[in-house]
């Protein structure tokens, strides 16, 4: 299933064709593609080449390392992501390693590399759906996370389910169509909540 | 100029392509492609799809408001930045306007947007340089940046200068080798620190 960007303006398909689907057909991912797209996240940018994301990923081949994924989720991701033929979550190296000091750019940069890692993963037919809601204690406890360690994200990966095949309970969400707000809501020029100048040219 | 990953294994080309130029060329960039790379930050995921992500952006045809992102970058940062024909500071709304509760991923959100805007601008033929060097209390005061409004970081837009029209200070930062650490160093499986099966199949 497809859900393309309704954009106002062309974007390209590998970002207008990503989406986050809540249902996905029976199909595995192949190890070869899952390596893939850990293989785009590594070469996403950060500060001072700091690389700060760490990923925790198990396919559902290995029962024991999804379940383990699975158990980190909130109740409701879990209900949908025990579906996906892959999961994954998001963690971050809190702390630079030269000095010890915050690396007040981590979270943004495991952004950043997730971004990268779900650009390939369109680019390879899949879907990523990423999640804010885990457990972070859960995380914790479970990995025995050293402590400048911070769980922050799951990643649900796998082929999209058409809309006949999403359960019931899951179909609204799964058709829900795409809504952002528009640039000159978010895109500012010399005055914050000004729009940029070039947005006028339009 | 070109400097694309070495990937150990084939990742696509609009994210192979991505680097970090510290020189540009005089070139402008067109204010279509500016709302392009934006419209495609637009359309990043988001958890609630809340958008925490804002822009300040200007090009170099609107001297005040460039100067006045310019200004915010820590020194370094200005001396090779201020080359660029176009310059964005990243910033991000920290509560959820529906409670008021913090949103624990929208430094994570502004990544995902920064870096679609990013594979936008390489498909345009474009780099983005990201940087965390700003200096946030002069955002906040240039800008008058409400309370739960939190500057991060900046973003130089244009197109990469050859080596050899790379001011000699830069030199070796432009053609510096692109290194990271491999898979098995982030990506786990059962146990903190243990590579995924999945990598082992490689």
């Amino acid at each position: 299933m497809k859900k393309p960007a309704p954009a106002d303006r062309p974007i390209h398909p590998l970002l207008a064709d990503r989406w986050s689907p809540y249902a996905f057909t029976n199909e595995s991912v192949a190890g070869s593609d899952l390596l893939a797209l850990f293989e785009a996240a590594r070469w996403a940018a950060s500060s001072y080449n700091e690389q700060p994301w760490r990923f925790i990923a198990a396919r559902r081949e290995e029962p024991d390392a999804f379940e383990k994924v699975l158990s980190c989720l909130v109740p409701f991701n879990r209900s949908w992501a025990g579906h996906a033929p892959a999961l994954a979550l998001g963690l971050l190296q809190t702390l630079r390693p030269g000095d010890g000091s915050p690396n007040r750019a981590a979270e943004h940069d495991l952004g950043l590399a997730a971004a990268s890692l779900t650009v390939e993963a369109t680019h390879r037919g899949l879907s990523v759906h990423q999640m804010s809601g885990i457990v972070a204690d859960r995380v914790r406890e479970a990995y025995d996370l050293p402590d400048d360690v911070l769980p922050l994200t799951a990643l649900a990966i796998g082929y999209a389910a058409p809309l006949e095949d999403t359960p019931e309970d899951l179909r609204e969400r799964q058709a829900r169509p795409r809504e952002r707000r528009p640039l000159p809501a978010f895109v500012f020029g010399e005055r914050w909540g000004e729009p940029a100048a070039f947005l006028e040219a339009d």
